[in-house]
């Protein structure tokens, strides 16, 4: 593990760099697939799914025969931990809900902001070693709250051609309207265009790896939006001596096991500290199912030492971490000055995997600095806000002489003349 | 005009089609103008300056002699009216001020989001024959609502060195940080990796021609955020009887004149309608400056003929306009049943112009079909929403076996583990 001690703010850009992604290479096999399945459709979709996935299947839309075997296949105890979090999580985003504002501007001036949902959103869900039906609840959640007609979720078939059972069971609990078997770079283009069998969407949500987010990125070229541009997983944690070493340790080592390029740093004011979470990660490691991958992300960290909390959360809000866990006896103190975070863990029996699952909030967080920018998956994600207007006569007699004049210095007649004439209408009434 | 009589709905896409914008020979000179900026910073920029706009600049920042200038340039009537539109504009838009959500999911399991403004970010606005003072207004107003700490500005100069006094002085009003005399894609890349005079951004706002829709869309690929992508400005009139036909044909007009590829459309269940606004635009096109603009949009605009309000509805719906107007006597139904559009103008007295400079509404909207998926610039598009977790003893124990059962489920025994040494410490205390 790399210790850093006391930095100084013009190195902090270098050592808190991400993992550069060249997103060239991959461009161009995007781009190549992005044409066929525009052009071809489904017969590209099956193309792909053999040559990435190793199966041809026949028809790649989940039946309903198989929805209920994977409802057979689920434990009850993991039903009912995924019950659970579905209630928590639901209480949560429900509370998200706004009303409608309302705002008489000026006499006879009547505005309004309503939110209307996204009537057709895709969600992407990987395929691969850990199947991530957490990730499944989280998206499906709001958008059901949010009112979305059409709920679609793309995931690739195993070799056998099936989805995993927790993903169809999480899938038709919370209203997928649709389970597509079709994953990476076709299932996203499949959803920017629409082929015979997958719908075209209007927004796309979920992680990936790095084809998956730079097809993402690629299919906004085509009208279609998405949550967020996504990078490798991150967690930054800040502790000083009142935090329990061995579970600050644990924390880090849940964010490395995501995988070998996953971002894992501690920032403390203390020295001890920082040794014995050392310590417990070389002793916590070795039990590990997912030890290699720990292991590469482990070396790749950063414990880094400061003098005091402002140099701490200066640094925090350069680096700007998805997940951000504060243990410290002024955990106030970084609550209030967090300006660039996705999601934030407050003390010792708040581990960065309650919110993965099942705390209430939303798993789907920005990566790569993007905390600066970006929201994490909230309700708002499957909305967009609609104003609406309503002037009366009064109403155009207050703002028009304004209107006209701005209209006349922008040099907009045509738009001084849509007031000019109701103004003259109302004088000669 | 083109007159369409009861097209059938599978006719409606090809009917609706927006003008189709090519990217790729754009883009190429949008890579090559970044990577110089990106590498020779304030010496590309002033290259690009001379090369576009016709003048080298020593300074390309505006000084606060510049600003004085303005103020006094600007009369005192327009100064008044933007007194107005800033007053409106800042009602409307601290009324979308949220507090906190707060939510104990569970017991001991206490959840918060909370929004906190983007650190820094940029507005653009074009120079040309229109200076969009306007949109200074809408970008600057929502952005110190929010607390944005840099507000930086960037618009081209023109051959005498010169940005429009009004925009100079609403600059100022609004609370601008930074105004930058640079234009086009070298303005957007400036912002987006920051040069020696121009700060670099989280965010960047605003229209632009087509070079700066495609500049915007690539620092996308350089962690910026964008605002929405933009295309030509569009109208979508509905109108029956009870609309007045010179003002809907001034309503259509106004649109027309922002140039030759504006969209146009009018819908209506009247034909009488239809033909007394086409005889009413051919009388008040005559008149305008902008004439030879508002011709070649009012040519490629459509009258369509429905049969009822449910397919009026639908098609609207399926175009998605930025600006939509209702003018019926079914106002209501239109207003409940519009899902997919940027701003709404209800009534006869309530012209497009209302929601451009004074009503109160932002003007910033999704073009393009993008109603679809996105909203208009508001005051949480210059923020981004947190989520926090505070988890006691009880409330990990309450929700801790649903995750350990979930992550193993998942595969990821660290984020079990996690969890586990927690539950064992509170039982052995």
């Amino acid at each position: 593990m790399n210790k850093i001690y006391n930095p100084k703010p013009e190195t902090w850009s270098e050592i808190l760099k991400r993992p550069t992604q060249s997103f060239n290479d991959i461009e161009e096999t995007v781009k190549g697939i992005f044409k066929e399945i525009q052009q071809k459709g489904d017969i590209a979709v099956t193309k792909y799914t053999s040559f990435f996935d190793g199966i041809i299947l026949d028809n790649i839309e989940v039946s309903n025969e198989e929805i209920q075997e994977a409802i057979a296949l689920v434990s009850t105890e993991l039903k009912q931990a995924i019950a659970l979090a579905k209630s928590n999580i639901e209480k949560f985003h429900t509370a998200q809900k706004t009303s409608k504002i309302e705002v008489e501007t000026i006499e006879g001036v009547n505005c309004w902001q309503e939110k209307r949902p996204i009537q057709k959103v895709g969600l992407y869900i990987p395929g691969g070693t850990a199947p991530l039906f957490s990730t499944v609840l989280m998206l499906t959640i709001p958008a059901q709250i949010a009112g979305c007609k059409e709920i679609i979720l793309c995931s690739p078939p195993d070799k056998s051609g099936k989805i995993n059972p927790a993903i169809l069971y999480v899938a038709n609990l919370c209203g997928v309207t649709k389970v597509l078997k079709v994953g990476g770079i076709q299932a996203i283009a499949g959803m920017a265009f629409g082929t015979q069998t997958i719908p075209k969407v209007y927004k796309i949500f979920g992680p990936g790896n790095q084809f998956v987010t730079v097809a993402k990125q690629f299919a906004t070229r085509f009208g279609v939006a998405i949550d967020m541009p996504a990078g490798p997983s991150e967690l930054l944690i800040v502790a000083d001596d009142t935090a329990i070493p061995s579970f600050v340790a644990s924390d880090l080592l849940s964010q490395a096991e995501h995988g070998t390029d996953s971002q894992v740093i501690l920032v403390s004011t203390s020295k001890e500290l920082i040794d014995v979470v050392e310590t417990e990660i070389n002793k916590q490691i070795e039990v590990l199912p997912r030890k290699n991958i720990a292991q590469k992300a482990i070396e790749n960290s950063k414990l880094i030492y400061v003098e005091n909390d402002t140099i701490a959360i200066d640094l925090i809000n350069e680096y700007g971490p998805e997940h951000f866990i504060i243990c410290t006896n002024k955990d106030n103190f970084y609550i209030d000055n967090i300006e660039n975070a996705g999601s934030v863990f407050i003390g010792n029996y708040t581990p960065e995997s309650a919110g993965d699952y099942a705390s209430g909030t939303n798993h789907t967080l920005p990566t790569n600095g993007y905390a600066k920018n970006y929201s994490g998956v909230n309700l708002d994600s499957f909305l967009k806000s609609m104003t609406f207007q309503k002037i009366s006569k009064i109403g155009i007699q207050k703002i028009g002489t304004a209107i006209e004049i701005m209209a006349e210095a922008e040099g907009l007649q045509a738009h001084k003349n849509a007031v000019s004439l109701r103004l003259k209408a109302i004088e000669n009434e």
